[in-house]
């Protein structure tokens, strides 16, 4: 499984390409960031950020798109950025009809580090040797989007067993309450 | 000047199309809803609005779309799908070069009642007015749409002069101090 990790921002938008299977070596295919300039408006902004994303989609060719998952609690004016930044994203991906995936960012630092509360350098630590690179990626926001490709494809194996065990449930109608004297001596 | 108004939404965006000048009647050229269904997940909604936003730029080729400024003291749901569905109507507008402009919904509200404090209704039954409308547009989203396109008609032309003012200064250089001792009989 081949996925893109976007780590959304307007100054600093971090993408990351991971290749792999749960459980099998990991290989970093590219890691970068779309920038563009904080005194520009906007619509010029976006219009970058989109151009950015759509130039790693066509030269990646992503299977999923994993986008960190962007909460209000934070600082108003950075959040409403990485709001509309990781619109542009999770837009150009579904434009394509490649899946796209939202994890919250103690998800990704649980999957990589163990800890939902582990510090960014603990993160580009994990990053660094679960990708066998020579060096943590710079600036933290490539490193975070390769934290959240890395994270998709681990989590990927529950969440397919999760959604058919919910569509399978769906297709048999709801479950029945349990016979209140199980008849014995037959399984399935 | 022809003004897009949208009023962003995931599950409604108000959508109104205004003609006109400052000082002179209003003409509403279209005004609608571009709805996403809410159990859809938010790729394909982003998708939908992107649509439905491409559709009233096609019809309708305004010169300026105004968007409402989203502000995160809201409620944290609501206000995460209005800041994503108003990234892609500003990246709709901004990707043909039309320039967009944000407003406030007090400015919005001032523009069209004479206060910022003002309700729904007070704001749809200006709008009917200001339109000469046989009702007021329903859903208020789609009322909203029309406020904003008509509050940025009345301010444009402030704005314009003050655009202006700043790229004057701008050519002339810093303003210098006043001189201690004026020297009298001359002016520029």
């Amino acid at each position: 499984m081949r996925v893109l990790g976007v780590d959304p921002g307007l100054t600093r938008c971090g993408v990351g390409v991971v290749e792999g299977v749960a459980g099998r070596p990991l290989t970093m295919v590219g890691v970068g960031v779309v920038r563009t300039p904080a005194d520009a408006d906007l619509g010029h902004r976006l219009v970058a950020v989109e151009q950015g994303i759509e130039r790693w989609l066509d030269e990646h060719r992503p299977e999923r798109v994993a986008v960190e998952r962007v909460f209000s609690q934070h600082n108003v004016r950075t959040v409403m950025g990485t709001a509309q930044a990781s619109a542009v994203a999770i837009l150009c991906a579904s434009r394509r009809g490649i899946p796209v995936a939202l994890h919250t960012p103690s998800e990704v630092k649980a999957a990589v580090t163990g800890s939902g509360r582990a510090d960014k350098a603990q993160v580009g630590a994990m990053v660094t040797r679960l990708l066998r690179l020579a060096a943590p990626p710079k600036p933290a926001d490539a490193a975070d989007a390769l934290a959240l490709a890395i994270c998709h494809i681990w989590r990927a194996p529950a969440q397919n067993r999760l959604q058919q065990a919910v569509a399978d449930h769906a297709s048999r109608g709801p479950r029945r309450p349990p016979a209140p004297h199980p008849s014995k001596g037959r399984t399935a």
